[in-house]
């Protein structure tokens, strides 16, 4: 199964970004401190747009860059693209192929901006029209659904924010990530099993906050694409601002609530949906108040840091929707409707 | 039933704010013109997100301004919000109220950017926090699932793009979209009776592309807090990256596709849902070829212009909500398990 070979080679792909690339990402982060950059414009769809999630909340609070999301449309269709002064414009693919993305590249460099691609192709479209590659090194990724893009695309992010805060301390943690990832993989059996308690839901909620909102779109994005299930992304503070009416008792709510600044307020909302709503709960956390709330508690290392956390929760996420898929009955490999590479305008 | 007269009431309010604020809404602009803004900084939550979302397009396109969605849990849990230079801060709120988007338009004033708040409630904190209150005059809003309050916010985006751009021909327009929805609140008693076809649905996607991105996600929202129904909203790109694999033959998709730059891009989607899926298609659209497509087709005034289609075609999409939820038999004003206002942090 190459989905599932794929999902058990993130450790060794992430531990060989960290050693091949650390000088060239520190490269770009000088460059980038050179430039008066002031905000950064970043392009993605789909798995990528989740590791642009992902950079939203690091690239903000580690290293105090704002973030906006391109609407690619404004590129292609309206060719009203927005004036991008002293914007750093990064586009996020696996393959580096898909034309919306690589015309707001583009754009960036016409309007004169610094430009970054973060690509599993070093030699695609994307990576052309930027003016620095971040090679992911994922190696050929043959399963529809990605999952080792996914996290070595995390795992440039991150990089990228130890080297533009020049912070030892990330660095070391960075490197204990592979350790960890490892060590939320030996779950696969207890996942496999689990999973087939929920053979027959339909549709799903998935709850993450700070970090992990990343974490929690690519889940449901997991589930959709392999699945078929509905499964729905939400913050937990969004969520409580109308979505939650649709959960009633028994309803499967999948959550990710690992330990750091976001938890208690997580904690808050499992209590809620347990205690008040009698809601079905999926939970991957690090903590034990939270996984004692779950029917199906999924655990990551106790010491992995809040930061580095969506690298490490998205593993049993991943398991948890491929053994789904096979409890079903579907097509681990080839899901209906869609292909590797996406081409949109 | 309040919920249906405050749907009645939106042309009245639209034109009510197009008087009475204009002069102030030029005031605004002057101001913001005067200033260096590169970019603008939003924060919103809910239904005011997603007039967020028509702003991210419209100040885009029309103003080539870039817009940044704000992650308020960086300002409030990790307390690390980002460097915010030569941005202007909006906050978008029906109450006002909300904790987390008091807090980021409080940093971008303790940074020293200009604030701007959209609310129906010019005292609240919110404004209190803000340089300049766009007061969006929706009157009291007593149901639960917002309408009025989400197209005076739209409204106030409209004219703050038309004010920007100085431009009469976008300020003719505006003049038109009371009539507008007053047509296309004609087909109430079409809708009573075509929302029937689904009082067994539990779950629906909701596609828009462009400025109907925005359209997309509100009528989702509403269906999920008023029929609890799961509904996801996509852009019709991001669905063709992996979520269209959920879609079989029956499932039912709700679709806004209004003329305009991005609709052959949504009439190719409608395309193949309907001719190589036979999904269960509800249009809202001013376009022949996309109506036919549909099993229910919902339209809206053929003149409507693309920039001012948002305002419009969420009306039909209110309705269709409001009378899919009395068929379901549920309680139109009084949804289970959410409050009016909100308050997270």
């Amino acid at each position: 199964m190459t989905l599932f070979s794929e999902i058990n080679e993130q450790p060794e792909r992430i531990k060989n970004l960290l050693s091949t690339q650390r000088k060239h990402v520190e490269k770009i982060a000088l460059e980038i401190k050179k430039r008066k950059i002031e905000y950064i414009f970043l392009a993605a769809r789909g798995t990528s747009d989740n590791a642009g999630r992902y950079a939203n909340y690091l690239l903000g609070a580690m290293n105090g860059l704002p973030l906006a999301l391109a609407t690619p449309s404004l590129f292609t269709y309206y060719k009203k693209p927005p004036v991008l002064k002293n914007a750093l414009v990064v586009g996020i693919s696996q393959s580096g192929k898909s034309p919306d993305i690589v015309s707001v590249l583009e754009e960036g460099k016409r309007q004169g901006c610094m430009t970054l691609s973060i690509t599993n192709e070093a030699k695609s479209p994307l990576a052309n029209a930027s003016d620095f590659v971040l090679d992911i090194k994922a190696g050929n990724e043959k399963a529809v659904a990605a999952t080792k893009t996914y996290t070595t695309e995390l795992m440039a992010v991150a990089m990228l924010s130890a080297a533009l805060s020049g912070d030892k301390k990330q660095w070391a943690e960075l490197g204990k990530v592979s350790g960890w990832m490892k060590e939320t993989l030996k779950q696969n059996d207890f996942i496999a099993q689990a999973a087939q308690r929920y053979r027959y839901i339909d549709q799903t909620v998935v709850l993450g906050r700070g970090f992990n909102y990343a974490t929690a779109f690519e889940w449901a994005l997991k589930m959709k694409e392999l699945t078929y299930i509905i499964a729905e992304p939400y913050s937990s503070a969004d969520f409580a601002h109308g979505p939650i009416a649709m959960v009633e008792s028994g309803y499967p709510v999948f959550a990710v609530a690992a330990r750091g600044k976001v938890f208690d307020s997580m904690l808050g909302m499992l209590h809620r949906l347990r205690d008040q709503i009698s809601a079905e709960l999926v939970v991957i956390s690090n903590d034990k108040k939270a996984l004692a709330l779950a029917q199906v508690p999924l655990t990551i290392p106790d010491e992995t840091p809040e930061w580095l956390s969506p690298l490490v929760s998205i593993l049993p996420a991943q398991l948890f929707a491929y053994h789904l898929t096979r409890a079903k009955g579907y097509d681990t490999e080839r899901p209906r409707s869609i292909r590797k590479v996406t081409e949109t305008k």
